[in-house]
């Protein structure tokens, strides 16, 4: 008989048909007339009940019948008398895979988020981890269909980059040296030519400037890769080791580009709330009970546009009437957490999309406005998140854009194939990037970064 | 007026209305009555031909219609009159992004392959690369759809690892310390104490020891996400950056697997040839005059299923019967890529997927058979690329997989979380993993390696 995935049975009416089902125990009791057991398999937050009549089963293989271990069951698919669930199996025959003693990690409920980051290889067999890792997928699924079926091409930037333009000071260094025997020029500096790419080389901190190298020849493309940053930070926000979608887009204005951001991330939590129902409710229920409502407001609502002067006056007629603030509001600053979540959570009660930054709080490739003071930088401010989004129209004038990196002191040697877009058929074009794990803790509603990735690479940990 | 995308104005029937396109030119030649620019915005490899009238467009304009240059041109969608296209736009009004002088490096036709990689940030806006990477954007979305219609889950796996049971000897090694000024114990070795994470770690060569863990609690997983070998190969078959797909599935065996594997790449096939058309026809024609007849054929025909040692029983008929070959033929042996090609080629011309291979040739972690000499490994090779997916069944028995590791003295303290995985609640299950620049080379007919990716990373050459 062929396997039925749990997920498939729960939704089958096929009563008194029987039925295989293979996976993990959740829970075994028993009385001395019947036992029931929760099997899970993964492909669904819920468990089917196997109910077993304990004079039809071997007593040594009911007794193995543990927490964690694995089995193969074969029985006739009924309804459920019991509440919680409209189906179950009565189990015939039980073959266990794999034991599982009282020495299992996962064995006790409710044990704290810091413990299961420690048994991160476990975690997963958990109904938190389970359904933040199958809304992680659909995530991942919803990003790459919006942007298919909006004529983006995906596009790998390389991961091991030997330009540093925007992330000297905080890249990882990527290596074939023997550290131990270090190859060095006369004056005892280490020397690159047997290293395997012949220089110094380091995991990239974004694809973006390789993106719009795709943009400017397919016109609209979009990264989804690793992201590298060595920063020392051991903060819920922060992980070494992150994913991020970056789209880039040839042919764009500020407008166009502020509706891209908003259509694109509301049609990542429609995607959620459509596709991922049990795993958010099971959330909504144990982790942030407004979670439901939060995510219906973002794609229910429109997006605020705000200029960024415009948000300076509002933050500084709060502070006239009264809003205490940690930092000082004036023109120029680059909003703190507080004030975001001011013009955010208080004032407007909306997501916000913040436009024409000053240019000395924002990067080299935005485009400037006419003002010569601000840069058409669009950064999507969330409720509880912050920015969730941060993007720009680039500059696609060679003169400025020039100007602008030698303004900065940044090595021009590394950029010269990023300055050929300019040079050669130069076009206006903008985009954006999206930090996935920022994503994933806004639409599971967990507080810790470490807790929507399966692996975190954090300061000193680098463990699975 | 809103912009339309050549891909759409191509299809459009709209005759005689207005439309707005902007893009990249690719010719432009000229008469004394009349001006035909052809222009393409990377949204399909066909450009639109732009008919202009000199009297109506500034004779300066005209004269910056170079090859290379960016325009906004609208204009009469009309019914083509010459040849090679069925719509064409009467230009009214030309804006110029962006110049391009004759420095354009691809400017002229033809250029090699060599010339290209020199210039892989513009060879991107050629017909050859421009195919290549939409099918190679829509390779990556039928891996996507093809796992998520199955139930499988998206999984990232780390990329940055402590672990090095499978890599030894062939890793990028990561690390935050300067190289000019490195820790050192008391003797003389360097110390990880003060590094990011506080040990040695590298940059991942597989996703598949983590993707158990993912299939183990959630049933059926895949990796999609860059790997690493520092292997000092200058061939038209190695990068030193490539992408890997890796499903692992819980609760499959060899024939299932197997089954997996062909309905898995003649789906991926099959899409390109649904949904890459004009690109695939381009390719036919200028690249490999097989290629498409090769496509059609492997999702065609079924794949043969060859056990191990029925192949080496063929080649060495083959031998008797006077087929040279470089290598000997003996069981036991590894097959070179002169099997491979007799076997797919010149014997079955068909794919096969061999199975059942010797212990000693294949990883640690593969399902050992009752004979005790081989295990349940599985490859498919393919005609002209020959191994495209390695795969096996694993070991589930903590006991015999534990015997392997020491066996191979493969350290032990690395793997704790995988024998977890064998510890607690083992189960059957699988996996393979597909090379996707291989998949990309096969699809396309491409015959070095470093034309199917943006930005090849390989010995002395990052870029870019």
């Amino acid at each position: 008989m062929k396997r039925t995935k749990i997920i498939d049975v729960l939704q089958s009416t096929d009563f008194n048909q029987e039925v295989l089902v293979k996976g993990w125990v959740r829970t075994h009791r028993s009385s001395k007339a019947v036992h029931f057991i929760a099997l899970n398999d993964g492909s669904t937050i819920k468990n089917v009940q196997i109910v077993v009549d304990p004079e039809t089963i071997d007593p040594e293989t009911l007794k193995n019948i543990t927490t964690g271990a694995c089995l193969c069951v074969s029985g006739t698919l009924v309804e459920s008398q019991g509440q919680g669930q409209t189906v179950e199996i009565q189990g015939k025959e039980i073959e266990i895979y794999g034991l599982c003693g009282n020495d299992y990690p996962m064995q006790k409920k409710g044990q704290s988020f810091e413990y299961m980051r420690q048994h991160a290889h476990l975690r997963l067999r958990t109904n938190t981890f389970g359904a933040v890792m199958r809304i992680r997928h659909n995530m991942a699924i919803a990003i790459h269909k919006y942007f298919h079926d909006h004529g983006y091409f995906y596009f790998h930037t390389p991961i091991i980059t030997a330009s540093d333009a925007e992330g000297a000071g905080e890249m990882f260094q990527v290596t074939t040296q023997d550290l131990n025997n270090l190859q060095r020029d006369e004056q005892g500096k280490v020397k690159y030519d047997d290293d395997f790419f012949g220089k110094m080389t380091s995991l990239t901190v974004s694809g973006q400037l390789e993106g719009e190298l795709g943009a400017t020849a397919l016109g609209q493309i979009y990264t989804f890769g690793p992201t590298f940053r060595a920063e020392n930070s051991n903060t819920p926000r922060h992980l070494a080791e992150f994913w991020m979608i970056e789209p880039e887009i040839a042919f764009t204005d500020l407008d166009d580009l502020m509706g891209i951001e908003e259509e694109f991330i509301k049609y990542c939590v429609q995607w959620a709330l459509d596709n991922c129902k049990d795993d958010l409710e099971f959330l909504n229920k144990m982790i942030d009970k407004t979670l439901l409502t939060r995510l219906q407001s973002v794609v229910n609502g429109s997006f605020v546009r705000l200029d960024y002067s415009e948000g300076i006056k509002i933050l500084e007629e709060a502070v006239k009437s009264g809003q205490k603030f940690e930092y000082p509001v004036s023109w120029g600053m680059d909003l703190a957490s507080e004030h975001e979540r001011y013009l955010v959570e208080h004032h407007f009660k909306k997501p916000v999309i913040m436009y024409n930054y000053p240019k000395e709080i924002k990067a080299f490739y935005m485009k400037i406005n006419e003002d010569g003071k601000t840069v058409q930088g669009t950064d999507v401010l969330f409720p509880q998140i912050g920015e969730i989004i941060g993007g720009s129209v680039r500059e696609e004038s060679y003169e400025k854009l020039l100007g602008e990196i030698e303004h900065r002191h940044i090595p021009m040697k590394d950029m010269w194939w990023y300055l050929d877009t300019r040079k050669f058929g130069s076009c206006p074009h903008g985009g954006f990037g999206l930090g996935f794990e920022r994503l994933i803790l806004f639409v599971t509603g967990m507080q810790n970064i470490r807790d929507v990735i399966p692996f975190p690479r954090t300061p000193k940990s680098a463990e699975f």
